[in-house]
């Protein structure tokens, strides 16, 4: 009960200006992402308290100063503010469902990745529970995290946030609070990985259609930084395009770009490659034209993406 | 036959240590791209000609100091260095076969993007008519070219690449030079544009996904710059991967990605877009987990997406 009283401190909203005494904090979960938050937590100076379900991991984090409780609620119970970041919601859920009691009085931030509607059902039961709750999501690698670059988003409580604000900076600045809604962390969350996977899908094929014409991965790889380089301005005209649902064609055409796509799965197949991601974005691509988007943008496919085609 | 002079004395080789008089060139197609390449000529003093199939195209080339030509012949005997930019081999095919004659001494660009096969067709169509022949291609969007960023391939005749590199470097430096194999700027075109178009369909549909959650592009596009931004690591560390075929888990296992591909795909659906690319992606994980690599990196995929599989 004592540390309800230190609970109860670290949630009342801090003054800005003020300097802040790192505030104690427990990250639930020791995989790849929540060791790599510990240690943002530790080296931003807060007192860390950790635990992950499985013995063994995390070591690397208490040789840095973090404290292993013997149970999810011992860890809870140790801080404030209580972080959460396992594999998916199923195995958030698991582990959050017993520990209801524990938390009351915290705030509880899921940084665990998951859909939208998972999201909105994990808010729903910490509602129930008369928990201050919020939903985030994590948008960069580990090495990343606790950096400047380090994008994580944050939607749900507002007042929660902001009290927890100086601590979540840990992880990287600025911490971006998307709004009230507990589902706006994973929108964004799904539709910036929507763009990163499918990036990742071509990325390892490139290497497999490279190789299979002879060419190594160190050879081809600097190469596609020009293409990572050349993205940020086609994300902003094709927002533009898509906001506006109007698709100029701004020096690249759908129809000579969808025979881009057809000259790569031919020379994919050729080799035997695998071509079903190609195979799927040529039938896009064919939607497209067949519905008169050839002279328009590559962003024109969206038309044909949304419901009812 | 006065012409035929010009050529010659265009295509002997350049020192590096005179000043270089920008050399006559000659481009086919007017398209996005060839308006394009004319403008970076024209840009960095060239003498240009150009020429394309229906009327009406270039006007802005012309009206910055471009030459029309009334015929493709005509246009291919005004200068020694004679570049073709079209949709496609089918397109270049049928505008070169006719012009074997007029292109003797003189040296051919192929600009057009198609697979190496192709391209090492056209190359034999040269060699036939002893005809000096590169074979490139252009890595970037139009506004690009003539730029420092602007990365243009070549391969093939090393030494008709030497004799104009000069003149190529007006459309972007350096000019990038593959080997004596003409498919080769082929080969690697496609392997860069994979990862491009796997990261244009990605982008695409990350818009269309956020519209159906409520997010218009304008919000979403600012995160999406944090995604182009950690490709180049990764694309280094997974040349590695797929060059020593050995998949170390680099701070995130296929595993825990795979389940992302998955909420990603079922947050899709459940709005109703069109799943078929995050489909085919979900299925190359599956089978590369059932394989045994979910405690691997993504790159691990490579394994499953190549012949035999
Ligand atoms: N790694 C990244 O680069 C990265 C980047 C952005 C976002 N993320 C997100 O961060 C989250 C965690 O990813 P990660 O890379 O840390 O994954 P990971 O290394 O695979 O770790 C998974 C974690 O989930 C735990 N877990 C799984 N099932 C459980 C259950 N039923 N009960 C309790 N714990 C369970 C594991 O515990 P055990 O040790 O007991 O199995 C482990 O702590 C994911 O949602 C991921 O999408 C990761
Ligand atoms: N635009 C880009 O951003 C970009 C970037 C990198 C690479 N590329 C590559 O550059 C090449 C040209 O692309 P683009 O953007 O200029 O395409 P585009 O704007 O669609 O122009 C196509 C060109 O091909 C010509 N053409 C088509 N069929 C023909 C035929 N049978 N005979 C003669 N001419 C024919 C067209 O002539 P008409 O006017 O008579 O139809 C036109 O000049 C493509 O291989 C493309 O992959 C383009």
């Amino acid at each position: 009960m004592v540390l309800m009283t230190s609970a109860n401190t670290t949630t009342g909203p801090t003054s800005a200006t003020t300097p802040v005494t790192p505030a104690p904090v427990t990250v639930l979960g020791l995989g790849d992402m929540g060791s790599s938050l510990a240690r943002a937590f530790v080296a931003a100076g807060h007192p860390t308290t950790v635990w992950n379900r499985s013995p063994g991991k995390g070591e690397d984090v208490v040789s840095l100063g973090a404290v292993r409780a013997a149970s999810a609620e011992e860890a809870v119970r140790a801080s404030g503010l209580v972080v959460v970041c396992l594999v998916d919601y199923d195995a958030s859920d698991a582990v959050l469902e017993p520990l209801a009691g524990a938390l009351e009085g915290r705030v509880l931030v899921n940084l665990t990745s998951d859909t939208p509607a998972r999201s909105r059902q994990a808010a729903a039961w910490a509602e129930k529970h008369s928990l201050a709750y919020l939903d985030g999501a994590i948008m960069v690698p580990v090495d990343v995290v606790g950096s400047a670059q380090a994008l994580v988003f944050h939607s749900g409580d507002r007042a929660a946030f902001e009290a927890h604000e100086s601590s979540l900076k840990a992880l990287g600045e600025p911490a971006t609070f998307l709004g009230e809604d507990p589902g706006l962390a994973a929108a964004y969350d799904m539709a910036v990985l929507d763009f990163f996977y499918g990036a990742m899908g071509g990325l390892v094929h490139a290497f497999a259609l490279a190789r299979a014409e002879g060419i190594d991965g160190a050879s081809l790889a600097p190469y596609l930084n020009t293409i990572a380089g050349i993205l940020p301005p086609i994300a902003a005209y094709t927002a533009k395009h898509v906001d506006t649902r109007s698709y100029a064609s701004e020096g690249a055409n759908l129809a000579m770009m969808a025979a881009s796509v057809d000259h790569i799965l031919h020379t994919a197949k050729d080799r035997g490659l695998d071509v079903s991601q190609l195979a799927a974005l040529k039938g896009v691509t064919d939607r497209a034209i067949a519905e008169g988007h050839g002279p328009d943008s590559w962003s024109s496919i969206v038309e044909v993406m949304a419901a009812g085609h």
